[in-house]
């Protein structure tokens, strides 16, 4: 693989792979892959398989529908091919791909399809896959991400998870646990199902759990008006809003970094760090929602957001020895929290609700970023409100007590609003401050009463907000200590610790997916018997069989 | 390592690591581990630090506390060093094991440990850990297992977890779940308290809730008193029970298996499978629980629980390519059942108890062997009740429809009884036909309502019970090829896929261990940064610092 860019931006203009056509509130979502539009050199996308570059399309496809289509209550995923819905993952293109790579390359896919279900549960707009022709890996795994499928009864199409017998790799892109949790397909059925490589089509598909319905192709297009009927009826989007335009990204890479509207990246190769400086905003917020809405995509918190969303994307691939993320803020905590107001008084706005929402998807794509993440809180700081998400997001965040010499700042303080509370769950379903506190139900409900006061260093050390509060003189050398310590670390067993310690408590589909079904992904995509020149991933398609070691870990 | 056969039987006759005292409610479990002891050349186990050999020992000693000593109501783990509890696995006994190794003798220990935390909770057998000296890695994952922690404050006396810093590998015995889910420390000191290679003492320890108490020297048997009576009075245990002794398991190890008095292992080193032949009791039960403490461990349940842990313990560490365990049964379902009934009926009976308590343990070490599970129904089996809770841990069932030619047996039959329906939780604390049918209730009111009726094989598939019913004329072509196709696929990718297939639904510390945490260390015990001859694992001891690659996956 090339060590070029991948670039996370697009729009649809550009698309290679999608077509989005649109039917008042239902949208059509058409996978057309073009064969010779691989991120990489090296292989083909044919049959609707896919790579990373396919994926970043997808998820502008699904981000876009929710911010410049409130119209849509129900989006029609579907194929452009012939006899083919879509082979799942390009398998020449994993084969050739660094484990990193293939390990974010999973992690970015996993997040979109979350993000399909988020679209779902949140913010109604409900997908229905219409399967037509075969739909294999993660092929299906995509239509899982649905909330109802449809298969024809045409004797080709079928659906099927062939990766162990194929490859000797698992369905990673959630397919294991969707089939289990979502779907509830009942354990042995699903032991045949992933072990049959042809795969599973008809009534049998039904019984199975593994699909809603079949029907025949003479009555598919109407089973599929029907069915986008009746998820539109069911749709809780608003009936008249009117869209924004998610406009360009203002950013400019450097040699070092990039430079976003409110958030500056700038990464330190040598000490294997980068750090996030994030801007609050220069201008108090709109007074209502309409002039919210008059802002569109520079509305304050909707440009972070995308900024960031952005931002992380780019360190997880682009910027691969970057072990340790450092959030810094500047600004004026009355005015982010001014801006939290707005959207909680504006909740039952379509767009509000859809700010609020990214808000919450752009903080589980950090919780579940896997480098290390350090938030420094210093005089002139803003983590109030939705900012002070990172100060709990981290695995260690570190306050100053009292300020600079020179500085004529106030000291550093941290503000807690509403927010804090509920309205960013973590992928484990509880907010960060109830993950934190789940030992210490009363330092919960101290830190509510806190909301809205300005919290120094010494007291949100006690009441367990930061982990650490320093003063001048130590400061320097504690942090300088605290990165070259980290950075002397490991950078797997980092990777390790930091998912099995951030999410402690419930587990949900998501909180499966990111550590029970990655991490054994992780492990297979490691041994030969997948990834090794004998294996399944590099043999096949060579007319060779792979040879495997019969040993049982 | 050598290719000598591990030994799962043992006897305190025998133990060369640990030492029980016994003091009417309370029992001292002394860990003093003979350096020169270990279970393979190449290592010493210093400082109380233990391999395979110790673990089975402690193992034999937790499970001998709850049969052998009913009165025993608290048992006090210590050490028997002076300044140290215990340095935790040996690590040079880690460097040297293959893989598979390390990640069974990892298995082992967990279930160990979580045989101390059911001990405790189902059992009313508490355990007081207290430390003098220090505890690091698998030595405070031991402490963690208990339900009290009283540490030393005598400036000596350590909590820590420095696999990470130290090592390049996860605290994988439980250690990373039970920090954040059991002690519920907060994350960024969970964080801080796992990269901290010198680990954390007095105070400190108590308010990051690593340690329940610290308590000088001077007063600290007072304190270790004070607990015990204090759980003493919190535990149910019988006040009068009289115990029975584990007598030694007939067993004879053959070229092709293992023969004991009611199961029999057949190995068949070629086609790299093993078949486990359950013989149902040859005569009725007793009519009493009199009559069962009269039998003791002969009493057929308690016989066949030892047997079977036994065997599934030899098939993973030392029949490491048996990639498939078939279960089949012969004899008597109404027998079956009768014995069922008497525990049924003595379950205030502390006997009756453990028994149950021990096919519980027995069941879930099934369910989470890392080999394909395949049960067998055929004419002359005698899967009922307990015994059909094989039918249901397999990740196939495969039934005779009818009979055989020449075989005038009754076709074969599956009996539920009382004990599908909850006495025997899987990890994830859900009966294995809840989990089955997760998504379809209705099925699992229709099996309840079935219960103690002969279930036939074409019902047994409609009813879901099995997965697939094949008369004889497709019986053996269709076990045959099942059998082959399974031993084709690559071992790693099936250990995956089973591990994510066999637990729908909720998830508890012991699927979060299982799953989550175990799939992290095998991949970390994967990657060169630990396990690589520059890795830290390899390095350790060796004066050179281990060399990272710093990418981030």
């Amino acid at each position: 693989m090339s060590a070029q860019r991948i670039d996370f931006q697009t729009d649809p203009s550009r698309y290679r792979h999608w077509k989005l056509k649109f039917e008042g509130p239902v949208a059509r979502l058409v996978m057309d892959v073009d064969e010779n539009g691989g991120l990489f050199d090296g292989y083909q996308l044919k049959l609707n398989s896919y790579d990373l570059g396919v994926d970043i399309e997808l998820s502008d496809a699904v981000q876009r529908l929710r911010f410049e289509h409130p119209e849509v209550r129900v989006v029609v995923l579907e194929s452009g091919k012939d006899r083919v819905f879509s082979a799942g993952a390009n398998i020449r293109m994993l084969a050739g791909s660094t484990h990193a790579h293939k390990v974010n390359f999973c992690k970015f896919t996993n997040e979109t399809r979350n993000a399909m279900e988020d679209a779902s549960r949140a913010s109604g707009q409900k997908y229905l896959c219409a399967i037509r022709g075969t739909a294999a890996g993660g092929g299906y795994e995509l239509a899982l991400a649905c909330d109802e499928i449809i298969l024809s009864d045409d004797g080709n199409s079928t659906v099927s998870l062939p990766e162990l017998p194929l490859l000797a790799v698992l369905p990673g892109t959630g397919g294991l646990t969707r089939v289990t949790d979502k779907r509830k397909v009942r354990r042995d059925l699903a032991d045949a199902f992933c072990t049959t490589e042809e795969g599973i089509k008809g009534k049998r598909a039904v019984a199975w759990r593994l699909v809603d319905r079949v029907v025949p192709n003479s009555r598919f297009e109407a089973a599929v008006a029907e069915a986008t009927a009746r998820l539109a009826q069911a749709s809780d989007r608003p009936q008249s809003g009117k869209g924004i335009t998610l406009t360009p990204l203002a950013r400019t890479f450097t040699d070092d970094g990039v430079v976003y509207s409110s958030l500056r990246v700038d990464v330190d190769r040598v000490a294997r760090r980068a750090t996030l400086t994030i801007l609050g905003p220069e201008e108090a917020p709109p007074g209502d929602a309409a002039g919210l809405e008059a802002q569109g995509s520079q509305f304050w918190p909707l440009r972070l957001a995308r900024e960031l969303d952005d931002a992380i994307c780019h360190l997880r691939l682009n910027e691969r020895d970057a072990g340790v993320l450092i959030f810094k803020s500047q600004g004026h905590a009355a005015r982010v929290l001014a801006y939290d107001a707005l959207l909680d008084r504006s909740a039952d706005h379509w767009l509000a609700r859809e700010i609020r929402l990214l808000w919450k998807r752009v903080l589980k794509r950090v919780d579940v970023t896997s480098r290390s993440l350090v938030t420094l809180v210093e005089p002139g700081s803003c983590f109030a409100g939705t900012l002070a998400e990172f100060v709990f997001a981290a695995d260690r965040s570190i306050m100053l007590e009292g300020t600079f010499p020179g500085d004529n700042r106030a000291p550093a303080a941290i503000v807690l609003g509403p927010v804090n509370f509920g309205a960013y769950p973590m992928p484990n379903d509880l907010s960060r401050l109830a993950t934190r506190f789940l030992g210490e139900p009363d330092a919960l409900e101290a830190a509510r009463s806190q909301m809205g006061t300005e919290v120094t260093a010494e007291d949100a050390e006690a009441a367990g907000l930061v982990t650490f509060a320093y003063d001048h003189i130590d400061w320097a050398d504690e942090v300088r200590i605290f990165l070259e310590e980290r950075s002397s670390f490991s950078a797997d067993g980092l990777t390790g610790l930091e998912a099995n310690l951030r999410f402690a408590g419930p587990e949900t589909m998501e909180t499966k997916i990111f550590g029970r079904l990655t991490a054994w992904q992780n492990w297979i995509f490691q041994r030969p018997n997948a990834a090794g020149s004998d294996g399944a991933l590099k043999r096949y398609g060579s007319g060779v069989k792979a040879s495997f070691d019969p040993e049982r870990t």
